[in-house]
């Protein structure tokens, strides 16, 4: 039996390869098939289907149609409040019209639902434009009939990798970046058994939306790559897809309702899918080939987009207008958390700005520390928004300014917590005045505590106080939580006059996550890094995309709801200072006063590990990024300061490919002057002798 | 204004206060009241909303009625493709009954929609019983109607915690268990800001099914205490409800598609969910009310009932029938990953039997290691649930012997790894004949790799191969994986099959993740621990409830997908030993053969401060576990054995209320003799001096 299965399946590879050969060797459009091409990349429409596959001419490789089905895209139909999904190369009238050299015009007409109904009225029209070694594909207009059509997902299950087979990765930039390798073989530890089964199950697929905090991308862009070639698809900055994305998955999830086994292959794809009823947009992605690319060479792809589109302005400009942007080279962002904002005074948690005083110089005198950037949650006497006046209880005025006197004598920066998108349900004097309203005059955001103000009212709340606090305790620096940690899909001009406004005052700027738009306003990012919910990290590894496109532009610094004084799914402390330095971010150190003793080891170890490399690649552009090693633990980074970072983020200590062997949870930076910093991470326990008492 | 709202405050708490006065001073029945009592517990009915109040005698502690509204218990019908929850104190009808002493009968007739229509013929009969210390409630017919009638929740917001006010916790069984605080200030370090949101989102309520490998309960028990009292309810044992948690959330989730604030507090409460339409079982909770009790009352309180359902048999009793159960104390768990079950000889991964000698040996040798049990993932030339024959390949019978004798040389235990409960799509020989199939023929468990085996099957598959296997390496030990790491809310006998065969073989006995109804037929579960996703302990504290009602009945180890050696949402190395010592559990490390290296010095620091608690604990009761700091990171264990453990699960040292300093991540253990053990373990890192080249 096996050996006939076995010969049937080397048939049908023949047949296959045979049929490939015809095609595309034979350059000639024929009756069934539509050919667009340059010197670069060759585009074939199958006029039965509407599906192409691209052929990327330098490396020959061919990017086939979606391997399951040839389904050119798949329209969402809400049909007696069911969603379904309809193959529109099931349309009862398919059209593929070549205009000029360069581009197709197609038509779906009439799509059938999947017990062959006809969704009579409904007709997609798309084109496929090539520029140079760009492919443009558009959603030029859907007509929905008489149908609710709510998503298009186009094209779908295009650019495909097939597990184990193609040796590459989709690349996703969910928070800092992710890539999913296509192959599950071989080695990824003992984790490789959750690897293994997830990709059989649901949670290798679904749906992320663009610039949220929680699990949605921070990049309008995504991409696969083989062994030898890539391809990155870059969203037109007017639109906002969501992207769908199936790592490995065989397509099971469609099958399970029908209680049959998929016929399907793994597959690893990522799929735009365009909301329908969103208006003034250009539905379009443009699809860059990058013959021997890779998740940097999709990075950097973007990168140029991201100039274009004015979102990168460099930090060596930002440091130019404002020089006290330079101690954040190297800084440690220390959050001293006194239960503040979300409660005043809170007992056991609050602190007097003596105390912050002695944190402070503690922090400098005891623990050595050359930057530091200390944001105190706790100073004011109100609930968020009304960041004013300064506690008279904790020290008032006089107090708090020895605080920051104390900063600035040490070189540090300092900031109180602001945020003006918030009333905490707990404050006495809530109400919903500030609250964002939809047309019916309901609470738009009853259900996020952190952004329930409309956005067009958090200027006003910021001119309130904001200029007071900063002529009391003369502020080098300011940051304010929260609002721009989403770029929400509306008319987003009340966010902007609060970062043009903050950014107007020239002070060092942060603001929690971040967003690509809020770059040119803001100095530093808390947190564009990575939550401590799962999500993609359970089948792929942590790649620093979003600084390969920003990391000249912005300082990032780590979450404050994950901070690298905390163990979490990302790491404890040793794994999150090696990502820190591969990555050139700074340190993050979130604690309430009571914890400061319990900090301080890791501190004293931010300030000689972490510090001098990020104080060296503070300005410059991160260049490379690589996995090293076949459990993809040891890593490699490289920033145009010449630095080079290797680190090991595994327990087992590793070889370079150069013969270099980094211990476990071990490091070797290399400075841009030949200076090299190597060592490890260990762990170890004191015991007392054991006695008996 | 505010001294308005105040005054005003204080005036309705004046009025609600005398109101109290009078509904619970008098003791005779009046017109709106029904009330049942003896000399430990008060349960008053209101005839109007049909819901009660308990007081319990003792501490005088009132337990409320629903504090929102007052519901007696939500009925979910579903309407026309939506659910909606009646509250059945919105009946037509109502009507109380006492009958004797010690009974109430309830009838809810026609109870009514939110847009006033009423479901006609739908009605509710439910009884509430007294016995001692113990109020039985239960749902005794639901007439549907016409209706698609699915749940019931009932009694719905009962013995609920004012969230701040009283100072208490939840107490769910999820995994092994946690406690959800009903206080939210004053500590929980940094963390706290998470929590305190965690309140007015959506993630603080939901439901949770029994019996489960994801995030269900291990046990059909929950319960809520305050400073004083508490009350934990227990489930009929032919009974399987949901149970619908709301911890410290304002029913905000009620009003979000309103559009308004929710108007009510912060509460915690636990309400069970019954499921209409499952029949033949006994739709009861009894309550039981324990003055001064807190967690480890209610687990103690549950583990009477699991010693009379036969749940509970006891580890001392299995080592007297296999004496190699002595072997699992203080055994250090070692899975040795080879890419199987996922693979077969997977390049990279997959060890050869003289390599597991070789581990084996360095585990005694160089690690000193004094117990241990072996567990080797790929030692077969089949896919699971083929466990036979032994790898050729890979050594042979007589190569896996040797490392088998090995274990036995040195006083380990060891096991292959086995599974007959899973067929998987990537085996050449994959095939759904042993899939379970419903009715109409269909694949059940399509979506499942790990569970698509007819249980029925699997008895049959052990059965092929087990003997031969025991027989030729001459086994102590085995290990069943998956099987039983659910109880199926189905008929099932052929799991209980598989377990009396595998305990017929007389071996230590293992098995994954376990459920209680399989503690008779095991020694061993790997996993009963916590999962990495998150789930509740994003807003609770971990508490060994599980081991509290077992821990002398079933060995405890990590689980395989989130071992001691890795870092997670639950710690790394370091916090996981902790709470192994403090829990009573046993030290697992999972590892592919190229990690080995990477694993030592974790094993020799479990060996040393791990190990020795286990061995003194393993036959013993865990009697008490508490929380002796603020913020919950100090806690102290105590054993039948005289064992006292404590731990300190946080990085800042802090004193137990005698006044003894813990260092962060520190222990102090007691042993039975007098003889103590401290330490901490500690972070460092090596570094070589900079150097330039």
């Amino acid at each position: 039996m096996k050996r006939n299965d076995k010969f049937i399946r080397l048939l049908m590879v023949l047949f296959l390869s045979i049929g490939t050969f015809f095609t595309y060797a034979n350059p000639i459009k024929n009756a069934a098939l539509t050919v667009i091409e340059n010197n670069k990349i060759k585009v074939t429409v199958d006029e039965k289907t509407g599906s192409f596959t691209v052929l990327e001419k330098t490396t020959n490789h061919l990017w086939e149609a979606d391997p399951w089905v040839k389904a050119a895209g798949l329209l969402t139909i809400k049909n007696q409040g069911k969603l379904e999904n309809l193959n529109i190369s099931s349309s009862k009238k398919i059209d593929v019209e070549q205009i000029g050299n360069d581009k197709v015009k197609l038509s779906f007409v009439n799509p059938a639902f999947e017990n062959g109904e006809v969704a009579k009225g409904v007709s997609i029209n798309t084109e496929l434009r090539l520029k140079d070694g760009i492919l443009e594909v558009e959603v030029m207009s859907v007509e929905k009939g008489e149908y609710n059509v709510t998503e298009l997902r186009y094209p779908t299950r295009a650019f495909s990798l097939e597990t184990d087979v193609d040796k590459g990765a989709a690349v996703i930039p969910q928070k800092q970046g992710v890539i999913c390798p296509s192959y599950i073989s071989p080695m990824n530890g003992g984790s490789f058994c959750m690897w293994d089964d997830a990709t059989y199950y649901r949670k290798t697929s679904g749906k992320l939306p663009l610039f949220n905090n929680g699990i949605g991308l921070t990049m309008p862009w995504w991409g696969t790559h083989t062994e030898k070639t890539a391809v990155v698809g870059i969203v037109d900055v007017s639109a906002r897809p969501d992207m769908f994305y199936n790592i490995n998955n065989n397509g099971q999830y469609l099958f399970n309702s029908k209680g049959v086994m998929s016929p399907y292959k793994r597959i690893a794809f990522l799929d735009p899918v365009w909301k329908i009823n969103r208006e003034n947009e250009r539905k379009m992605i443009s699809y860059e080939f990058i013959p021997n690319g890779n998740h940097v060479d999709m990075a950097k792809a973007y990168r140029k987009e991201a100039i274009k589109d004015g979102y990168f302005v460099s930090l060596k400009d930002k440091a130019k207008r404002d020089p006290n942007v330079n101690k954040l080279q190297g800084a440690i962002y220390m959050g001293v958390y006194g239960g503040y904002p979300h409660y005043v005074e809170m007992p056991g948690m609050a602190f007097t700005f003596k105390e912050l005083q002695d944190i402070i110089k503690t922090t400098h005198d005891e623990l050595g520390v050359d930057n530091a950037f200390f944001h105190a949650w706790g100073v004011f006497s109100n609930f968020v928004p009304n960041c004013w006046p300064i506690n008279e209880n904790l020290g008032g005025v006089k107090g708090l300014k020895k605080a920051v006197d104390l900063t600035k004598k040490y070189g540090y920066l300092y900031s109180s917590y602001h945020a003006y998108s918030a009333t905490l349900e707990n404050d006495p004097e809530f109400n919903t005045d500030l609250f964002a309203r939809d047309k019916e005059g309901k609470l738009r955001n009853t259900g996020s505590r952190w952004a329930n103000i409309d956005q067009n009212k958090q200027l006003g709340l910021a001119q309130k106080s904001l200029h007071k606090e900063i002529a009391a305790l003369e502020l080098e620096a300011d940051i304010t939580d929260i609002s721009f940690a989403t770029f929400p899909d509306e008319d987003n001009t009340g966010l902007f006059n609060l970062a043009k406004y903050i950014d107007s005052l020239n002070l060092v700027n942060g603001t929690e996550h971040g967003q690509q738009q809020f770059i040119p306003y803001f100095d530093m990012f808390e947190g564009l890094t990575y939550l401590p919910n799962p999500n993609l990290v359970q089948f792929s590894h942590r790649a620093p995309l979003f600084n390969l496109v920003y990391h000249d532009a912005i300082a990032i610094f780590g979450k404050i709801q994950d901070p690298d004084n905390q163990i979490s799914i990302n790491g404890d402390f040793r794994v999150k200072s090696l990502r820190n330095i591969l990555f050139g971010m700074g340190t993050t150190i979130f604690f309430s006063p009571y914890e400061f003793d319990g900090m301080k080891e890791m501190i004293r170890i931010a300030n000689q590990v972490v510090s001098p490399v990020n104080r060296e690649t503070f300005f410059a552009e991160l260049t490379n990024h690589e996995y090293i090693s076949d459990d993809f633990k040891l890593q490699r980074s490289n920033f145009s300061s010449g630095t080079e970072v290797i680190v090991n983020l595994g327990p087992v200590k590793q070889a370079t490919k150069e013969g270099e062997m980094i211990p476990g949870y071990g490091y070797k930076v290399t400075f841009s002057d030949g200076r090299v910093a190597q060592g490890s991470f260990n762990l170890s326990y004191n015991a007392s002798p054991t006695k008996k008492i």
